[in-house]
C-alpha cells in the first residue's frame, strides 16, 4: 500500500468549503494558506462563486487538472455521492474528515463507503478523522484553527492516533515543548487504511526517526503484529493503547467504534512485535524524545552526577524501581575525581557535586565518566537555582553528548531561566526531564529497546 | 516550640555579608532588599565599614538594637564563634545557612553547636540549608538570586524540605505555575528544629491550608507520628520520602545525614499518622493543589464528561486503576441530557460532547451532573484545540464550582492558548491537569484524605 501520495500531493481538493469561517472546511482551507503549502488548490461548494480568491467548483467533476488529494468536509449524507465522484475523476487518494460513521453505530452507511472505495480503487484515511499534517510538504488537513492549536516545526518524531482528539493535543504538546514532527496522521475509523499500514508507512518514512502510536484497538492483530514485528527492528514504536480497563473498552465502542480487546493480550503482542509500550502521554514523549535523540546504551548501569543531593536520592529510588543498574565507578575515576573536587563532594554513585558546583567542576566529572568502563549511561541532574553554575554548562553538556561515547539525559527543573537552558539542551539532542522518574523511565525504554 | 518569630522577625541580622556579589550572604542581603521587606536589617562583616548604603558592624555584639533573627552565612569554622555572640546579644532564633557539619560527617563540630544552642535557649534552623522564605512578610533567607529562582506569590500551600534543592526547585516550580504559598522551610540538619516541630507549626499556621513535604528521613519518629496524626486532622500532609530504595538511602547519609530507613515501615508510619504519601514530586504538587481547592467529595464515585473521546477512555482507565468507582449517570438524567445533547453525543460515563461541543453543550452536561445523585466527583476534560469551544467554558466551569455541590477538577492539555486558560480556572480554584493520569491520581488521594 503505497501511501506517500497523501503527502507529496501537489494538487489538493477540499470538497465542503464554507464562506463560514467556524465551518471546518473552511478552516481546513485557510490553514492551506496560512500554513505555506506550495501545490495548487481547489475549493469545492455548489453554493457560491468564490471563497477567499479561490474559484469555488460547483463539483469535484469540474475540476479539469488532475487531482492528487482530496479532502472531503461535508455531513455524512452527502459524502457517497462526493466520493463517488471523486471516483469518476480518477482521484485515488481521499481524506474523509466527516463523522457519522461505524463510530455511532451507522455501520450500513460505512458498508456502502467502502464498497465505493473498493469500486474506484482508492486509498482513503479516515472517515471520523483529523487526517494529517506533513511538516516538510506542510499539507495539513487538520479543521482546527492556528491560533488554537500551533503546528510543530520540522522533526523526527512521526504521530499515529486513532483518536482526533488525543492526536491534536499531541501535536500542541509537542509543539509548545518544542519537539520537531514529520508526520502525523489522525485515521478515525479506517476503512480501508488502518494503524499497521500507517506504521509501515513511518517505517519506511526517512523523516520519521520514531514511531509514536495511540490505539484504542487494531483492526487486524496478525497483520499488526507482522508489521510491527518488522518495523521495530528499523526504529521504535511507542504506543499507549487507551481502553485498558473493562470500562474504558466499553467506551471505546462508541468512540471509534473498535473493540479494544483485553489489555493483557495486547501488551503480550506488543512485547511480542517490539512495540514499546508506555503507560500514558505524558511518557510517550519523554520515550518517544530519547529514542530519537540517544545513541545506543552498552548496557544498563547508570552513572548519575547533581548539584543537588535530594535529586540524586531521588533518582537513585528511580533507577532501582525500575530495575536497572546504580554504575560503580571505577577506583582510578574515582581517586582522580577525588583529586579534583572538593572535600565535601561525594564521589560514589551519586556523584554529588554540592550546591556551589559551577561549569568546570561538572565538565571534571562528566568528563571522567565518559571514559569511566563501569556505567553505561550518564544521568546529569544541573539545577539552575544556584548561583554559581554559568549557562555554558549546556556547551559542557552538549559538547559531551556530541562525543557520542554515552547516551546523556538531563533533569532540570525550574521557572523561565530553567527552560530557557532545557530548550537549549534539547536543541543539541540532548533530552531533558523535570523530575528524575520521568529520566529514569525513559532510559528503561532506551535499553529494552536497545536490547532487543 | 514557637516558631513564630522566625517568620515575624521585624529586626534582622546577616551575619557574613561579603561585597562579592556571589558570596552567599551578599545574595541573602540582597535578596532581603529587592524583595521589599519592610523590617529592619544589620549587616556583620568585620573586614569592611558599609555594604549597599549598610553600616557593617565588626560583631552581632556592636548591634545594641533587639535583633530578632540572626542569619549565619560564613564559612563552618567560624560558625561557633558567630554562634556564641548571638547567644551573648539574647538572640534567640537563629538560621545557619552554612554547609560542613554532620553531613559530611563532621559530628563534632554539630555536638559542640548544640551545645551552644542548648546553652543560650536558640531555637536554631539549619545548618545546611536553605533557610525560610515567608511570602507574606518577606523574610527570605534563600541565598538562590531572584532571577534564577523568582519567589512564588502569596497563597496557601506550605513547603518543608529536608534537602535545599528540593525545596528550592519545587518554589521555582510553584513559581511559574503560578501556585500560591504560604511558608517555606529548608531545615537542613535539623539540630534543634526539625521536621516534626515545622509540621507543627505550619499546622497551627492560617496561611496554610496543604503542608508539603520532602524527607529523607525522620529524626524522632515516635514525635513526628504523634505529631503528624494531630496535625493531619486539621489539614492534609502531603510527603514525598527519599531514599526508599536500599541504594538511595545510602547516598542520603552523605546528604543530609539521616539515615532513611526500610521504606515500608515508613510508608506504614505515614499511613497511620494520616499522612498522603505521593511517589514524586509532580505527584505532590498534583495532589497538593487539589487539597487545597476541592471541597470534600461525598464519596468515590466519577463522573466524566469530555470533549474528546479518547481521553474519555484514558481517563476510564485511570479511574479503575486507581480503584475509584464509574459513575452511573441517573436514569432520569440520562433522559434529560439525551434531549438537549446531539444524536452523536454519548450520555453515559464518559458523557462524550464529541469534538464540535460548543459552551453551552458543557453548560448543560455540567448542570446535569452536578444534580445527579449518582456521582461525587466531576472530571471535566475540556480540550481547547477544537474551534466551537468558546473561552467562556471557563466562567461556566467556574461558577458550577462555586457552587461547591461536589470537586470539580479538569483535565487540557496544549500549547499557549490553553496554558492561559488553564491558569484562568486555577485561579478560580480548580485545579488543571494534562493528563488524566494525574487529575485522577488527586482524586484518589482526595477521596482518600476526606474519608479518614
Amino acid at each position: 500500500m503505497n501511501l506517500e501520495k497523501f503527502f507529496t500531493a501537489k494538487n489538493i481538493a477540499i470538497i465542503g468549503v464554507s464562506q463560514n469561517p467556524n465551518k471546518v472546511g473552511h478552516v481546513i482551507f485557510r490553514n492551506f494558506i496560512d500554513g505555506g503549502f506550495l501545490g495548487k488548490l481547489f475549493v469545492v461548494n455548489p453554493t457560491v462563486d468564490s471563497i477567499l480568491n479561490h474559484v469555488s467548483y460547483k463539483s469535484i467533476l469540474d475540476i479539469k487538472e488532475k487531482i492528487d488529494l482530496a479532502i472531503i468536509a461535508i455531513p455524512a449524507e452527502g459524502v457517497l455521492n462526493a466520493l463517488e465522484e471523486c471516483g469518476k475523476n480518477g482521484i485515488k487518494q481521499v481524506i474523509i474528515i466527516t463523522s457519522g460513521f461505524s463510530e455511532i453505530g451507522n455501520n450500513e452507511l460505512e458498508d456502502k463507503l467502502k464498497k465505493i472505495l473498493k469500486r474506484y480503487g482508492i486509498l482513503c484515511i479516515g472517515p471520523n478523522c483529523l487526517g494529517i499534517f506533513d511538516s516538510s510538504s506542510r499539507i495539513d488537513s487538520l479543521f482546527l484553527p492556528r491560533y488554537r492549536l500551533k503546528r510543530p516545526r520540522e522533526g523526527h518524531l512521526g504521530f499515529i492516533s486513532q483518536s482526533g482528539a488525543v492526536g491534536s493535543t499531541i501535536l500542541d504538546l509537542a509543539t509548545s515543548e518544542g519537539y520537531g514532527c514529520s508526520k502525523f496522521i489522525s485515521y478515525g475509523n479506517a476503512t480501508n487504511v488502518d494503524e499497521s499500514d500507517l506504521i509501515e508507512f513511518l517505517g519506511n518514512d526517512r523523516n520519521t526517526k520514531v514511531i509514536c502510536v495511540y490505539i484504542e484497538g487494531v483492526k487486524n492483530g496478525k497483520k499488526f503484529m507482522k508489521i510491527c514485528s518488522e518495523v521495530s527492528k528499523k526504529k521504535p514504536i511507542v504506543i499507549v493503547k487507551g481502553g485498558k480497563s473493562e470500562e474504558g473498552n466499553k467506551a471505546t465502542l462508541s468512540h471509534t467504534g473498535s473493540l479494544a480487546g483485553n489489555a493483557l493480550v495486547y501488551s503480550a503482542a506488543f512485547k511480542q512485535s517490539g512495540v514499546i509500550e508506555v503507560d500514558n502521554l505524558e511518557n510517550l514523549f519523554d520515550v518517544a524524545r530519547t529514542l530519537e535523540k540517544c545513541i545506543k546504551p552498552k548496557g544498563d548501569r547508570v552513572q548519575i552526577i547533581t548539584n543537588g543531593g535530594g535529586y540524586g536520592i531521588m533518582a537513585t529510588d528511580a533507577v532501582i524501581q525500575n530495575c536497572l543498574r546504580m554504575a560503580q565507578l571505577e577506583k582510578k575515576t574515582a581517586d582522580s575525581l577525588k583529586k579534583v573536587l572538593p572535600k565535601n563532594a561525594t564521589t560514589g554513585n551519586p556523584i554529588d557535586l554540592v550546591g556551589d558546583a559551577d561549569t568546570s567542576r561538572y565538565k571534571k566529572a562528566i568528563d571522567c565518566c565518559l571514559n569511566d568502563k563501569s556505567s553505561d549511561i550518564l544521568l546529569v541532574i544541573a539545577l539552575y537555582q544556584v548561583p554559581l553554575l554559568t549557562t555554558d554548562v549546556i556547551d559542557v553538556i552538549t559538547e559531551a553528548n556530541d562525543l557520542k561515547k554515552k547516551p546523556i539525559l538531563v533533569v532540570s527543573v525550574g521557572g523561565e531561566f530553567t527552560e530557557v537552558l532545557k530548550k537549549s539542551l534539547e536543541e543539541n539532542n540532548v533530552p531533558c526531564f523535570n523530575f528524575p522518574h520521568n529520566a529514569v523511565n525513559a532510559i528503561r525504554a532506551l535499553v529494552d529497546y536497545q536490547r532487543d
